[in-house]
């Protein structure tokens, strides 16, 4: 976007170049502020608290929100827009959650109470499609027309890029690849109420699960126990990395088993979908990396129809941990743009 | 399209209004020759006898366009175009068929030749691609501007409109949900080497050979060994259906678990998609109807996630076996209308 000199030159001065983008998960709020370049300057992280009610979460972010500048020594004047990722559905035109089952909200005017707070523009968009923003123009989808995001964290979400543009579906609802059905008939129990969904065997929670019964029920040893000193819920996607990296019997079968499945979700959007490439995000692969994905890859190859193991391109998202905020700030200064 | 008087008078004069589809399956050939209101002027059938090669089968294709054209009393010079979908890898542009499985064609210049022996301008498509058309321009998706098929019949293909338009994925190659993975671990081996595939549980041929082996190998008592005369080679989708609205146990056990099974796609292709509608058609479900379709319905309804059962709307494609040839006939004339 350019101005003419005198065009609208109170309410958008060159100075409001920084942009805040907000990662409002179920545990921790995550906040970062980007220059007009996407060159992170600060970033800051918050436990969520969603016990407190949406007026205390929201005023934890905006703390987040008010340390980040703080930390990059920027004033509120001088930031275009605050973009928040939320769990949930969400309307992008007005700034409300309806409906974010981890933070227990229905119906919060998210957009509008933070704006108040904050005194800056605030864009509210859903998790899964800010950080399938950032992977399209910042990261490894960068140069792609047709691709699916999965992002493998305490859920599984799903964002896909077709003809150059998110697609949500008919009613904004589409991606909800974690609750692809792989194990019919009685698979674990999912979150949703349902069986057998993707998310129920393969994502972070899922594995977390798996391996705390295996060391508890059925008394196999694993070096988790050491790493999370004793305390198994305080497994996180490090600690799972690092024991994967020293060979832990336990967790290589759990997480072994959840690559061959995060595969078969992979080859399945392949058959529907037939794109470019799949782009594999969220705290679990980034912490992983390449043994996973080499597994993962292995896995969707063995599930793809005929000969189309080589249309099997299944990639990181070159963003590391940082999808989130930075689609959302994307989100906070292209809107904003319009 | 309109003619002002005078423009390209001779190459396409007013009485060129009629157009043919023909289907060319891997057991059946069918042509239909339709009037510029797609009514149905005749409609003829044919084995197609793979073993006779692509020139042997393309002799017969033209023996049932022009069989068909004499029921219709039309000459050819009164046929603006033929339309032919085929059950593979088409490149419409220039009518080559890359790979055709069921008629064991590679790189089969069909368009040229069939325009050749007709002196008739040939559409070539793909024949899942054809039924979405005719779906998308005639049937119950007529007013969707998101939705998808799912056409059962010796296989199970797909087609995606997205946003008002056929979309076929980066390559052309997307649609294959009749290769998403619904039976992890060694479910039964599908035509395209893989396992567990939804085509390998739920396909008519899928259906068939469960019948076969419960009758031959498991000895099980079945009214489907009368209808067929004791020729168990000779079961079809109409068998079935009788069967089945009979009351036959072996029959109802099967086309049951296929049934859901196809909603388990279904549900997938909802979670992923969220379509306005997922559309049903092919052999088996015309003939099976009403009552396999609530059935699928309520297995989809199952598995889709959270609240989400309201979002399931699954229905025929109301255009009973014909989608095909219809499919074929309207590309036919809006190609040549380019």
């Amino acid at each position: 976007m350019r101005w003419t000199v005198g065009e609208r030159p109170m309410k958008t001065p060159f100075q409001k170049q920084f942009v805040v983008g907000v990662d409002l998960g179920g545990t921790k709020i995550l906040a970062a502020v980007y220059d007009q370049h996407h060159r992170l300057l600060a970033r800051e992280k918050k436990s969520t608290k969603p016990e407190l009610g949406p007026a205390g979460v929201m005023g934890r972010v905006a703390e987040c929100v008010n340390e980040t500048l703080a930390a990059a020594a920027l004033p509120h004047a001088a930031v275009r827009g605050v973009g928040i990722g939320v769990p949930g559905m969400v309307e992008p035109q007005t700034g409300l959650v309806r409906v974010a089952p981890n933070l227990h909200w229905h119906d919060v005017p998210l957009g509008r109470l933070l704006k108040t707070r904050l005194k800056i523009p605030v864009t509210v968009l859903n998790d899964v499609q800010a950080g399938t923003l950032a992977v399209q123009q910042l990261g490894s989808g960068r140069k792609l027309r047709d691709f699916v995001c999965m992002f493998i964290g305490t859920g599984i979400g799903g964002g896909l890029v077709l003809r150059g543009e998110q697609y949500r579906g008919a009613a904004g609802l589409g991606g909800e690849i974690g609750h692809m059905v792989v194990v019919p008939d009685g698979g674990p129990k999912c979150g949703c109420g349902n069986r057998g969904c993707l998310e129920a065997v393969a994502s972070r929670s899922a594995i977390v699960r798996r391996i705390i019964r295996g060391i508890e029920d059925d008394k196999r040893k694993s070096i988790v126990t050491d790493l999370c000193d004793g305390d198994l819920k305080r497994i996180r996607s490090r600690i799972l990395a690092e024991a994967y990296r020293e060979g832990d019997e336990l967790v290589h079968e759990v997480l072994d088993e959840a690559a061959d499945y995060i595969g078969i979700g992979a080859a399945n959007l392949i058959n529907i979908l037939n794109p470019q490439a799949v782009i594999l995000g969220g705290g679990l692969i980034e912490a992983l990396g390449v043994k996973l994905m080499r597994r993962i890859t292995n896995s969707a190859r063995a599930h793809v129809i005929g000969a189309g193991a080589d249309r099997v391109d299944i990639r990181d998202s070159g963003l590391g941990d940082d999808a989130g905020i930075l689609g959302s700030a994307l989100a906070a200064r292209s809107f904003l743009g319009k």
